[in-house]
């Protein structure tokens, strides 16, 4: 079966707006099964509408549109669904009812505006909208099912979710497949690189295939599943799973999606272990990832962010001969900064990060991309300099933080 | 000019990932003049790939399509570009020097896999990559001009900026208008509002017309400006930003779309004051967002992240008295944390937070949502409570953030 998806406005056309419509409804779709094919978006034009809906018509089997069937002037996509079908638009007395329903449960006089939304192509059945003033429809055109829904994503999810997904099943028949999807997290390895660790894949899981997507600077390695039978496919999934982990080995840290920081925060609330932080170049990027962990109060003590020696010296007590004799950016100076932050606070852990982010305080010897980061534990401390360049400052301290997280549960 | 907008990748095709390029490159279309007629997005099959492509080129004048460049074996862009050409890949050393480069500037071996990437389609342009392995190119098909860029959107956006908007006006004749746009950045003004307070601009400025857009929690107010003269363009637009700044009043913070922390950035640095940080609920965002800002270690002095009230007594001299007959959610707490963090590193201007960012940790008295914001400047010092709820645990730390900043920004 071939299912597209329309997205259509002027606002969507241009980019003004992001259309977040099209990769809802193909979510949606895929978890019933149903893979689309293709999305298109499309302004507010009559002549391109009908046309883009014959062409879809002509190559698809089902599709759901959304947009252009509210009141105004630039809301045209009834009309073209009627052209498109070649038949005539007619008063629809569903239709009408949820536009004058919509007005009299809110004690408003209807707009004369929104009776064209009474209007349908005929032979179009009618889709209620709980929310809003416009009615959806179904329609065929040339033996392929449309789903026409309004672009407010609210109103359309709602309708989605309440009429469209019973009736796709019903009309389409729902494929005997079922779907499981898994995203293992890695950090550490180039796409290029992983790619090649799982080479020998396609093929030896029934039903499973990989995707792996950059999502800087980490790379997930999605699993998609398909399969006749839920419990073969479990199985599949578990194996193909297995498979993936041994290969990744420990640059995996997250076989279920999950972020650095929640599954650091997991660990030390597991053993009841806390946590601080010194911070200079990622300036405070580490300790807002460690807080966006919901519960992050039971293991996040404090972070410091001192960008200046002065900082370094006064607030996480730093010898002044260690910055004076190796610089900011130094083994040394980190481990202590690590050590201090630790001490000062009492935490079972610290970490601590001083690099060169950019664009400017590189030198020959530290160049951009430099940082330390230093460790500290309830059994020892440590440190080590990385040379991590990516385009910009901000990939900079993102590439930073990770690997400085990433070093902390290495040590776990 | 039909010009046509492709996005290639089952990330995106299944609506595991949101396709944020084609809006991109639309709005950076329109910009130059030039009206993205369609956007389509289809997955990573091969056959597929050849036929969307050979459709665009019957249909279309030029196109820009994204994804399917990189290493892996799911890579099928350039490999579908040559096919819908009628072309052979063939070793472009353009591109070869760039996967070179890569691997070179980075003292790491070049992968066997990327030496896919030094092959194009026989004909076909290379365009530089200055942040990836993948060359994107530019190839004719049909006499339909094809930009071919990465799918990952730092690289696409480089090379967009770098290379293809002069390959393309220079290609495809700039049309005799001159464009023009601008960004204004608000803050505290919900859509609808700003919507409202900007009605009656229609029409009124030649040539330009405006788009609002949410950037959570900030609100831009794109202008838009077309004309056949630069001159009547330039003064058309300057009065336009003249009139929305004043409906706009104290809400806008940038006429030249710079975030919140580079305003203040500078305003510090023009006055060379240095500010310091204590932060709860927004755990490290303030800090982050600060040093984001390039040459921000000529303002930034330091942040503490104290998230216990132990770290709030011990780290910023906060009374335990205060938060224990008050909480640390309450004005008097963050106005002592932002004096303590000032007093401690000397800094002229300070400001704390303090709120419940949620999931958990809510009170009928203290919803989640509610902050309290502590400012110590060089003559004053003043604290306030707010009720900011938004979605969820994220989106709250960064309307918290953006309060803060806001507040110490309506200081000067």
């Amino acid at each position: 079966m071939i299912a597209e998806i329309l997205s259509t406005g002027d606002e969507l056309r241009s980019g003004a707006v992001q259309d977040t419509n099209a990769g809802y409804i193909a979510r949606k779709l895929e978890e019933q099964g149903i893979s689309a094919t293709r999305h298109q978006c499309v302004g507010d034009d009559a002549e391109g509408l009908v046309s883009v809906l014959a062409e879809i018509a002509g190559r698809a089997d089902m599709a759901v549109v959304t947009g252009g069937l509210g009141p105004t002037r630039d809301d045209l996509t009834t009309a073209a669904a009627a052209r498109a079908a070649g038949v005539e638009l007619a008063l629809d007395q569903e239709a009408e009812e949820i536009v004058k329903n919509y007005f009299k449960s809110r004690n408003r006089p209807m707009n004369p505006a929104n009776r064209k939304q009474a209007f349908l192509p005929l032979g179009a059945v009618c889709l209620p909208n709980p929310v809003g003033t416009a009615a959806g429809f179904r329609l065929k055109i040339d033996g392929c099912r449309l789903w026409f829904l309004p672009g407010v994503p609210v109103e359309m999810k709602r309708m989605r979710h309440e009429t469209v997904l019973g009736q796709v099943t019903q009309c389409m028949g729902r494929e005997r497949s079922h779907y499981k999807t898994r995203t293992l997290s890695t950090f550490g390895l180039p796409e290029s690189v992983a790619d090649e660790m799982l080479a020998g894949f396609s093929g030896r899981f029934e039903g499973i295939r990989l995707g792996l997507r950059a999502h800087f600077p980490e790379i997930h390695v999605k699993h998609y599943g398909r399969g006749d039978a839920e419990k073969g496919l479990s199985n599949s999934m578990q194996a193909a799973v297995a498979w993936v982990s041994e290969r990744l080995g420990d640059n995996l840290y997250s076989t279920e999606g999950e972020s650095m920081a929640s599954v650091l925060g997991k660990r030390l609330m597991h053993r009841k272990a806390t946590l601080s932080v010194a911070e200079s170049c990622t300036g405070g990027l580490i300790s807002d990832w460690l807080t966006n962990v919901p519960g992050s109060s039971n293991f996040f003590r404090y972070a410091a962010v001192t960008y200046s020696n002065e900082a370094k010296i006064k607030m996480l007590r730093v010898s002044p001969a260690t910055i004076r004799d190796n610089g900011a950016v130094h083994e040394k100076t980190v481990l202590e900064m690590a050590e201090g932050v630790k001490a000062l606070c009492g935490s079972d852990y610290a970490v601590a990060t001083s690099g060169v982010a950019g664009p400017d305080g590189g030198t020959p010897e530290k160049p951009v991309g430099t940082v330390c980061i230093g460790l500290a534990t309830p059994r020892y401390s440590k440190s080590k300099r990385y040379y991590l360049q990516s385009a910009d400052r901000e990939m900079n301290k993102r590439i930073f933080a990770m690997k400085a997280l990433d070093m902390l549960r290495r040590t776990f």
